[in-house]
């Protein structure tokens, strides 16, 4: 869907922040398969309106938007709607972003770089601040659920190239953390973390445009 | 499980906050069957702590705690357990509190009273204010996923007098919001909302009392 422009690369374990305008399409790309990328979205220039996953499914009455569908705000509007997904469609919605605590709780000792830390230094690095920290939509994530309501984290499904492409629905700033998460199967039966590639490009750029303008951000 | 004081009445509509120290027990009762409290708890004194969803289902890897085990904060740390349940055991940890949008989505003209104004302004009577708005735990609401990840609200299955006893694991502001949803199923296939009553005791209140509470609010 979004052709023509560069991706920017997300270093393994980091994040990146994207200012990105209503109507531009924002394109998370796993280019090594299996890995999880922690996503948010604030609305410009009020960050206090964001992408709730909450909201999401009160609003659709589903667990996961599909192809079509839109992820909406804490105030009940659309804010990024999906437009492709060549991934299995697998998004989860359901977990909180990792953190120092879910790494010492999971038998780590002293600092794991983490999801909610980079969302803190992605949005830092543009001059802003989260006035909440909502719970992230977790692009590429398998979590499946038990009959008795128990949640297994499994390998992501994505393999190498596939895509999530979202339009935004109001102008936003876009978080994307390449979950450094290296204990449980988050991140593939590897548990080797991967870097992650998004493109932002406009409607009218997404045919043939060569201007790269994720590197401006 | 909670004997031996008197429940305070919340009325149809509204919400009340309270303070429940560490070791104390709330019991939420639904005095007249379908109805679902909608329900968050802060640390005190640093509200930056708050149950949340999103952590609870993380650290339990469950869609919902059953007997024995607790609601998680945003710093991965018990903040209530689950300690009896004589309800069906339906719970909601998945959908948004109520607010203006959501009736004006659903059709009603002009203001209607909603979960998220009651904690607003119940905090406000202790003079509180949240710091941020955590997604809820909708105490007897019957929420069923499909196969394809539909959500449906149905009838909740509480019978009167059904309650739920929680135990604060740290001290806490309790706010409980009889949630005044007229329109959807919510609150029983009446789509008549009801009051909710609510009893906060120690730990050696909860043995020996003969006094039923609940007849008396």
């Amino acid at each position: 869907m979004v052709n023509g422009n560069q991706p920017l690369r997300i270093a393994t374990g980091t994040a990146r922040a994207f200012e990105v305008h209503k109507g531009q399409m924002a394109e998370i790309v796993t280019p090594e398969g299996p890995q999880v990328a922690d996503t948010w979205a604030f609305a410009l220039p009020d960050l206090d309106e964001f992408l709730s996953t909450e909201h999401t499914r009160s609003c659709l009455d589903r667990l996961t938007p599909g192809v079509g569908e839109a992820f909406y705000s804490n105030r009940r509007r659309p804010i990024l709607t999906i437009v492709e997904d060549t991934s299995p469609g697998c998004h989860d919605l359901l977990l909180s972003a990792c953190d120092v605590g879910r790494y010492t709780l999971l038998g780590h000792q002293g600092y794991h770089a983490n999801c909610i830390d980079n969302l803190d230094s992605a949005l830092r690095e543009m001059g802003l601040a989260a006035p909440e920290t909502p719970s992230p939509v977790n692009v590429f994530e398998k979590v499946s659920i038990d009959a008795d309501g128990k949640l297994h984290i499994e390998p992501p499904l994505a393999k190498p190239g596939e895509s999530l492409t979202l339009r935004a629905e109001m102008d936003l700033v876009l978080v994307v953390s390449a979950c450094p998460m290296d204990i449980v199967l988050t991140n593939g039966s590897d548990r080797r973390p991967k870097p992650i590639d998004v493109s932002i490009v406009s409607a009218n750029e997404s045919t043939g445009s060569s201007v790269n303008t994720t590197m401006n951000s």
